[in-house]
């Protein structure tokens, strides 16, 4: 059997190495290109292509891959959001993708963040990089004793729920669909609304996924029902916050701090090396000069297990459905 | 009753005012500066003494606050070491301490430096701050799957542990004196030796006391036990690290990185502000200059509630030994 990977990282290739190493009977083709209507004539030949998704796979690719015999097509991601899931299925083919590659990676940085933010320490390393060893002026919080906020107990929330309830926060949480075990085995209290949740919470960390119903949901009139010198950490995705309403809830001093790893208009910079050009963004601008503003270019997800998960759990799933038809990955076939 | 304050620090003012204001009938005169042979003067008319000590407390001073009837000598912190002991005795001085003032302070800032160790947070800040939004290169690592070793299940290393368990590390502990409540709870296993507990860890954070026997425990040949790749947290005691050792272990790859709040030879550097001045230390400089090394000026116990403790704490003490003649924090009485 023959699987050709598309856009394959260069972080990527160490783990497809010992995947094809532990998998002599099957051949692996990778291409760092993202696959595009031109460069899928590669594909011929392979019996199923495995992508990151970087843009639309279209009615017409589906059907080049028919064409080809190729009935398996798997997304390393979670989303597959631009895929013609339509067209997909009149041709035939299989769709499988990666639900849950480590909530630790997320979990563990929405905590780091938090940390950051509460012990000033991005401020203490630019200090000591200028060997300055002063810390007046830097005194921290401690997690110890607060309430957390998560919203949204899923794969990641209830991740980050236990670590912060081993710091000794105190948590609680809104999720539209409540997970039983996770209130019954004492870790977390659900609140019964988004609103009560940002009115009890010190710390706010977002674990959903955007719906049309939570866009935005941090804004002006939110900010309001929040507790004074609250903490907003985003993990999960930029368009729940409205950035302009916490850039003045951050001014007027009611919000301390926010971390964000995902941000409304990162499209334009994340992954990108902006040095000496100037951002046109002035929100962004603004976050940036903020001493208690953390941000990061959606890394959460960037670690070792993760990167592994993506790339074994992808492999694994289009190996199970050329062998017994089927998968728990299945998103579409 | 009067208490003189001295080396009252710009942050502790304020929750020393709290306190006045709670307690209406005592008197508080609060100076910054440390207190000396000459300024000791201003203690006439006092009933106690509270200091934060920063230098020697002879017997000379002893037997001149003995000569102005002054009784209870509180210091706001948890060492005492410069105190000459056998004179307080001699002149009938009572002396309390505040033998733990907010263990997650310290425990919180070893797991903020071990989650910036294992994310980069410290270069991706730096990348971000020259609007380099590129992650690749930054790869991380999970504390959950890894085996933490604390050295010191006291009151600090008991929450760590709590702390890096929440995670979903396994932990393990070597401790002196075991505490048996902690190895029956589950939440740590004890190994017999520091030796085997270094062999162990993937990640080995200290919150033990300096004592003649792990002074240096770090050193060439404990690196030699370790597991590749390990990675040491230390805000307990510089002199537990061999830092030419260590240095030689991170250079050579052994050590995949170290976070280091306390340090060998940190006295004239930390509380300083050396920039633009040449520090002497050739090590201290190769640390500051490694990304897998962060350094931070002995910070660990800076926090609001750690601050409020030691304040409260001691004149706690003070009024409960002027009321009743003892107290549970009496170290010489
Ligand atoms: N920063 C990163 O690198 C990164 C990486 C992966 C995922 N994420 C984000 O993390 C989110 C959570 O991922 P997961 O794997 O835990 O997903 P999941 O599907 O396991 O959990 C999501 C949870 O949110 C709940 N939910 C749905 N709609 C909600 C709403 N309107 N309000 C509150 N809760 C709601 C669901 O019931 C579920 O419990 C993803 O949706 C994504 O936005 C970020
Ligand atoms: N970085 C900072 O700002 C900061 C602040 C406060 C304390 N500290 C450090 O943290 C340490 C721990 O503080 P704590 O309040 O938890 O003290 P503690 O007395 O409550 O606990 C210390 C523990 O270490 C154990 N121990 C003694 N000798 C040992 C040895 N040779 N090997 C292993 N374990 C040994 C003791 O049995 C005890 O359980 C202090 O000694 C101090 O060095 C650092």
């Amino acid at each position: 059997m023959k699987i050709i990977m598309y856009s394959v990282r260069s972080e990527e290739q160490p783990f497809i190495d010992i995947y094809a190493a532990a998998h002599p009977d099957l051949q692996i083709e990778t291409h760092a290109e993202v696959l595009t209507q031109e460069n899928i004539e590669w594909a011929k030949g392979s019996d199923a292509v495995c992508i990151l998704p970087r843009g639309p796979v279209t009615r017409d690719m589906f059907a080049r891959l028919h064409a080809f015999g190729i009935h398996i097509f798997a997304t390393r991601s979670v989303g597959y959001e631009t895929f013609d899931l339509v067209a997909a299925r009149e041709f035939g083919i299989t769709i499988t993708n990666v639900p849950s590659y480590s909530p630790s990676a997320i979990a563990e940085f929405a905590v780091a963040l938090t940390l950051d933010l509460f012990r000033n320490t991005r401020s203490l390393y630019r200090r000591v990089e200028q060997q300055n060893f002063v810390w007046q002026g830097l005194m921290g919080r401690e997690i110890n004793g607060q309430t957390v906020g998560i919203v949204g107990t899923g794969h990641i929330g209830a991740v980050a729920a236990k670590a912060f309830a081993g710091f000794g926060a105190q948590v609680i949480a809104y999720d539209k669909y409540p997970k039983a075990e996770l209130s019954e085995s004492g870790l977390l209290t659900y609140v019964d609304s988004l609103d009560e949740l940002f009115a009890a919470a010190d710390i706010i960390s977002f674990h959903c996924p955007l719906t049309p119903e939570n866009t935005g949901c941090v804004n002006d009139d939110s900010i309001k029902l929040m507790k004074d010198g609250v903490h907003i950490i985003n993990t999960a995705r930029g368009k729940l916050i409205d950035s302009k309403a916490l850039l003045a809830g951050l001014r007027s001093g009611k919000v301390a701090g926010a971390a964000l790893d995902v941000y409304d208009n990162e499209a334009p910079y994340y992954g990108q090396d902006w040095n000496g050009k100037e951002i046109e963004d002035e929100t962004l601008n603004a976050f940036l000069a903020m001493d208690n503003v953390l941000i990061t270019p959606h890394v959460a997800f960037y670690t070792h297990v993760a990167i592994q998960n993506m790339v074994d759990i992808a492999l694994n799933s289009v190996l199970e459905v050329a062998q017994t038809g089927t998968s728990r990955n299945i998103v579409q076939g």
